[in-house]
């Protein structure tokens, strides 16, 4: 295990989007400073990092000056390509590692782990052509949803099947990626447990919280979440035996549903996860410097809620209710300070401090 | 008045110290991008700015620049050369406005202020020679403390006296610059108003703070602070006769001291405030976002209390403190990434959330 990272100290963030933001601003708070690395022009993670990259991943040298400049590396996004990890790898350390990220980036993978674990996921099947679809659907059954192995996010990348006459026009979306079909469950709730664990072991996890979607975007995270205080400690361990197993370094969000037969893992998330956005007013120490303190080989901090949150994402034009919002005595606004205002695009939350917890 | 200002606007921030870095990240909280104008190299705001103008206060080139590129400026100390708010003024509008500037940059002048407001202060006079040194003593009486009239902080520019025999030590001390003498006041404790007001006359006060200087530097905070809650009151609305005086807009540090006749004024400083740091942990809104909405034309937010904080500061050699303090379950630490440690600066402090307000 290396030594705690120094003040003064670069992290290197892979993403310069809201994520890497709340990061920048993380690692501020202990007294490091920020580089980002983002293919796109004036990321909001800019706004408060020290410095930043604007480069593709695929520029060799601009992803050398970069790891040659930063004392770790983390990522806000699963997604990265291999190529510039497998770089990036032989310059600094890569926090969470290597395992998390294959396995996070193939719905497949993912799915196969999980299971080897013991853990209970929905049904599902690997679908690359019309054969295997035919089969998947036998195994599987519908309704059941198709999804691309990688790549995806935010509900794109998917396909319903209501019933097995659907399978040509799902499979037609996928546009010849491969993909996962996956069974449909009968839920009453969906939960996150948003999870840490540190270079030396140490696991710590929030509070779960309970997840509204709508159109495949995350709308709402309430905690505490509805459910029996022994479902919030199996969520727990779960999370914790996930994190050991990987010998994981930072935070993972965990997605699962409460079925009457236990909890199914729906999805994992190797970083900082908008359904933890809660933590920023629920906690002394939020999600985003948890991690950075995990990747910092520095201890965990003090996750125990203080209060109780609901905590709604601001999307598109639900930017026109931030100044009613700024006005109610419960909220606490984090805006992404993007440029332009887009139909399904995240530009900030809102976290509505509804009562202190019990202690 | 003007309206709000709007997501993506540039807040120009005159200096670039710990309070400036923590006003940015508060900015960035709510969507706005901020511009550092400083003179010393590799400030600590600027690893959390969008934008860092390094030049001295007498560039009116730089400060054209600055003032062009800006939405509205505030700052992080009260000691601004007046040349360089009377051409910034010109281009962009200042907040806290000029008035509580002129006040609070000359402390004769404060006292006159806050004697005019029928507030009580410690017993003063000015003292720019032997004569009026004389003068002040007979007035005043001894011990006394004499202080130049501005640009004094954190105990610089200060000097005793334990009897009239050090008048002229204590005079040569301040070197010719025009001078108060201050009489020792007998109080029980010194504690701090943190408040702010808006734009549109909305004033909204945090519960005081509970003092502990060393040195003539801040080294603790406790709240609540260990007075009656009808003296709290009276701190509030005294704190609210000042900014209403001045038609404040920001967040004002008022410092006092507790008598058995009650509270009488210290200080006050037209900015955020090393009392106020608790904030931090211990209200939904700090004092940071505070300022950064009563100057943004937004509405103030949320500054109850939910948890009880003791705020100490990390001075020099007190972050060798630092991995203990992380360790430590109730600490959350706020660092200010400055490259050298020094004896007597200010490197960063810490919340201790000792518990859970009542509600």
């Amino acid at each position: 295990m290396s030594d705690p990272l120094p003040q003064g100290a670069i992290i290197g963030i892979l993403g310069g989007g809201q994520l890497g933001r709340m990061l920048s601003i993380a690692a501020a708070r202990l007294g490091f400073r920020t580089h980002i690395f983002e293919p796109g022009t004036n990321p909001p993670a800019g706004h408060v990092a020290d410095i930043v990259t604007t480069a593709p991943y695929e520029d060799d040298a601009a992803l050398r000056a970069f790891g040659n400049a930063v004392d770790v590396i983390t990522y806000e996004f699963e997604n990265v390509p291999t190529s510039a990890l497998d770089l990036l790898g032989t310059l600094a350390p890569i926090h969470p590692g290597r395992e998390a990220l294959r396995i996070s980036q193939d719905r497949l993978t993912e799915k196969d782990f999980l299971s080897g674990l013991g853990l209970h996921v929905a049904p599902y099947a690997a679908v690359d052509d019309a054969q295997s679809m035919a089969a998947a659907i036998e195994k599987v059954g519908t309704p059941a949803i198709l999804k691309t192995r990688r790549f995806g996010y935010d509900g794109k990348g998917q396909a319903r099947l209501k019933s097995p006459s659907d399978a040509d026009q799902a499979l037609a979306d996928m546009a010849g990626a491969p993909a996962v079909l996956e069974g449909f469950i009968n839920f009453s709730a969906e939960i996150s447990i948003i999870a840490a664990r540190s270079p030396s072991g140490e696991v710590a996890c929030y509070d779960p919280g309970e997840n509204v979607h709508e159109g495949g975007i995350l709308r709402k995270t309430t905690v505490p979440a509805s459910v029996k205080s022994a479902l919030r400690m199996d969520g727990v361990i779960l999370a914790g035996r996930i994190l050991n197993e990987l010998d994981y370094v930072g935070v993972m969000g965990v997605e699962l549903f409460v079925t009457p037969k236990g909890l199914i893992v729906n999805e994992i998330a190797p970083r900082v996860h908008n359904s933890g956005h809660w933590t920023q007013n629920g906690c002394t120490v939020d999600q985003f410097e948890q991690h950075i303190r995990a990747i910092a080989g520095w201890p965990l901090g003090n996750g125990q809620r203080h209060s109780d949150v609901v905590m709604e994402n601001l999307i598109g034009d639900d930017m026109n209710r931030v100044p009613a919002l700024a006005a109610q005595a419960e909220t606490a606004l984090h805006l992404y300070g993007k440029a332009d205002v887009k139909a399904g695009r995240k530009m900030g939350h809102v976290n509505f401090v509804t009562s202190s917890a019990k202690s």
